[in-house]
């Protein structure tokens, strides 16, 4: 364990100089971390794209249980207190050939009003075809770096547009995620996500949702969205690991129906999911 | 000054986080800073593209000469020693509104192979269109960022095709840049670079090779290049303040006629170029 508030990283660290290496943000609700072993998966699978080393799960998460015991001593994680970890894993310094690695925690923000009030996106093109992963996979679309730059750039944008998040549009007209979400569209009985073939992250709390969704009789699919589909349909989220489930109340300036009920049992859900 | 060796950033420095934040790496030769303030005009044009507080110059400068006077202390930069300095500015910790900076100076390696034999070059797609600095600002094109994980897994993917750098094209087959450095060709008096209107980055090392070529009789252009210009030009360049001028061998293995004499009269220039 180290002082939050001391420097830990040398300035030649590739994560400070290039933005060269992968992350997840990994919730923690009743001191215990969601959706661990997708998470797991998914920072292995972006370190392979980016040729870093594997990480050693196991390592991975005994630190993460370690920083979560050690917030929960400080901070007592009952009584439905929500947290976040992030696992960071860098390509180190230059030259030197060995990775760098840590885990952080903190307890998390207020999302309510995100929950159920919802949240306003602009759509904004991402500058990439759909087909990028497939076609240039040296972009890394898909991979969760730390070159993010851009997702930072995209939401100044949103906000001086009098907007809340922002959700990525293809170059050819597809919708893509949220620079830091996946967006999910409500149809009757039916949930729609962008389809995995579209250089975009694998959703972690989106897989959770459909799962809820199966559960309760909903039929689930990924498929290639327009911004006229999305307009098209009942309702629709931005879903992430901390804030949850957030209903989407206008897109590009025009007012869209929020699902009011489907959102509250979309939170209470995840709220109350342990593993 | 600080030991280089030792631990100097916060985990929560948007750099290490979200590569947020801007840099140029600055070549030193006879312990003075070369091209200095095209470097800071540019260093002040990509803070002004993430909407990052405008740098100070004189502190910049002033640090950057203090770090040179300390190299030179240590490592007499004298009798054509090189060396290189870069300035780093990020948006600071996530939620203190303070950026962080630093400027960082070491010796420079050996470059006089890929000044003299040259360098194989493959083309890469870069992905966005040729007009995305225009259409779509908030992808940052042309701003010198710390999210450069792409920069680094396409030099990765030249190694793989056993070449030895990039050379990026637009989605609708542009010649843009390569990941850090700026592409010259050269067709009987006439020097050519890609536009300034491409999303690419003003080249400090090209705007000084203009200016050389240009005092001995040579006409200089910036135009839009395709791959089948590079190949009909006599002779083409990737130029950068470290590496200057390294003559293009070889395009996706197909080799190109190296101009051992034109080479030979940049790279002197450059190494002699005092300001």
């Amino acid at each position: 364990m180290q002082d939050p508030s001391a420097p830990h990283l040398n300035v030649l660290d590739l994560a400070a100089t290039r933005g060269d290496g992968v992350f997840e943000t990994i919730s923690v609700g009743g001191a215990a971390p969601q959706a661990l072993e997708h998470h797991l998966r998914r920072f292995a699978a972006s370190a392979a794209m980016l040729d870093l080393p594997a990480p050693d799960s196991a390592t991975w998460r005994q630190a993460i249980r370690m920083v979560i015991a050690h917030l929960d001593s400080t901070s007592a994680l009952t009584n439905g207190a929500e947290a976040w970890v992030k696992t960071v894993l860098t390509r180190g310094i230059e030259g030197d050939g060995r990775p760098t690695g840590w885990v952080y925690g903190t307890l998390s923000g207020d999302f309510s009003s995100e929950r159920t009030t919802g949240i306003r996106v602009v759509t904004l093109d991402r500058g990439f075809r759909h087909d990028v992963a497939a076609t240039s996979p040296w972009l890394l679309a898909g991979a969760k770096t730390l070159s993010y730059a851009v997702n930072r750039a995209v939401a100044r944008e949103a906000t001086r547009r009098d907007a809340d998040d922002v959700l990525f549009v293809s170059s050819d007209g597809i919708l893509l995620e949220g620079p830091t979400s996946t967006l999910i569209t409500r149809t009757g009985d039916r949930l729609c996500t962008p389809g995995p073939d579209l250089g975009i992250l694998d959703g972690t709390t989106q897989a959770s949702i459909f799962r809820f969704a199966e559960s309760r009789g909903m039929s689930t699919l990924s498929a290639h969205l327009s911004v006229d589909d999305l307009a098209a349909s009942d309702a629709a989220w931005l879903v992430s690991s901390v804030r949850l489930a957030a209903p989407i109340r206008a897109i590009d300036g025009i007012p869209f129906a929020v699902d009011t009920d489907f959102s509250a049992a979309m939170n209470a859900f995840l709220l109350a999911q342990r593993e």
